[in-house]
């Protein structure tokens, strides 16, 4: 029985930052019946070098043994416990318009130990499915009161940024994922992520125009 | 009148991960009415020293004058120029799923240069809005052989993410924006920019519990 390494809050943010496409490579491989990798066979699929690799996945996990290669069911669940996937982590989303329904549907956040508990907006959805699960909001601040919630996810535009963040943080809520195409202030204790499809456009932009 | 800087081209990676959040200022700004901005004024509203602010945008615009800032059109003219915004690109869309629709439906991007002409899924939208939009994946190479297409937005389950990108690689588009939470395989002239969820969601669960 494999032990869980006791560093693996140590992992660095670019280790950190691929353990994702460990994950992906893993899973598939796993439901495929393969049983056992080695880190030249995961890098070859990722395009990494299997140094980089060993080095990678041995600041998460034992699972990784000379000339056998990893164990591919205990390396799946080191990668899951470093990413944080384990535990369970419960969320409102405030702005159900296109983007905040297509997180709401999203399944991948389940199994990423992401449970999205609300949605809150100023008007119903006029979606079926969702009708139950958005509130107005107005509610959110009791409903935070009355449920434990750790993270926001802000899908509102970008004029209404502002305001619904001022809620977010006077409901105590301590995170923030931000896809709201704005910069967004909050006191020192609130963790933003921003996740700028805007930026990730110009970058896209720029390297069609320089790499081909 | 402000000529356009020859060194646009140059604009290193970090400085151009930077431009859209300076334009939200910038476009903010002037919205209310704003017509000039120290970098000073700039950098408060980002958390960016001055230094830093006047650095970046001297590196795509002349539109700074000593004392009395930026001229804030002129600015925004600049901050789209270099990041592509001007110009316009047309995507195909595959796997017109929640986030597919999602994406669709964004109007931010017309804003920054990008028209997504249709959508194809191996079965018809639900979507009444959508309906004249959404074409059977098969007929995909047929619609790049008479459209002009810069590049393929993938939004296809991972499962079907290998051959969906079979797919965009035969009908001879350059570029994939990767949705799908997978590793795709390309030949390597087609360029790839990833929009991990993952990957973000693990490195946000890592800070959430390194942070506080």
């Amino acid at each position: 029985m494999t032990t869980i390494n006791p560093f693996a809050s140590n992992v660095t943010k670019p280790t950190l930052l691929r353990l994702p496409s460990y994950l992906d490579v893993i899973q598939r491989a796993r439901k495929e019946g393969v049983r056992r990798l080695s880190s030249a066979e995961i890098g070859k699929e990722l395009g990494y070098g299997s140094v980089q690799v060993r080095k990678d996945l041995a600041s998460i996990s034992n699972a990784g043994k000379p000339r056998t290669g990893f164990d591919v069911v205990q390396l799946e669940k080191d990668i899951r416990k470093a990413l944080g996937y384990d535990e369970q982590r419960y969320a409102v989303l405030l702005g159900v318009g296109h983007m905040g329904r297509a997180l709401m549907n999203y399944i991948g956040f389940a199994e990423n130990g992401l449970q999205i508990l609300a949605g809150f907006d100023v008007k119903p959805s006029d979606d079926e499915s969702l009708k139950d699960k958005v509130l107005p909001l107005s509610a959110l601040s009791d409903f935070c009161a009355k449920n434990h919630v750790d993270l926001a996810i802000l899908t509102v535009p970008a004029e209404q940024a502002d305001n619904a963040t001022a809620e977010i943080v006077a409901a105590g809520i301590p995170a923030i994922w931000n896809f709201a195409p704005t910069t967004i202030h909050v006191p020192e204790h609130v963790i933003v992520q921003n996740e700028n499809i805007a930026e990730s456009l110009g970058l896209l932009w720029y390297r069609m125009k320089t790499e081909n």
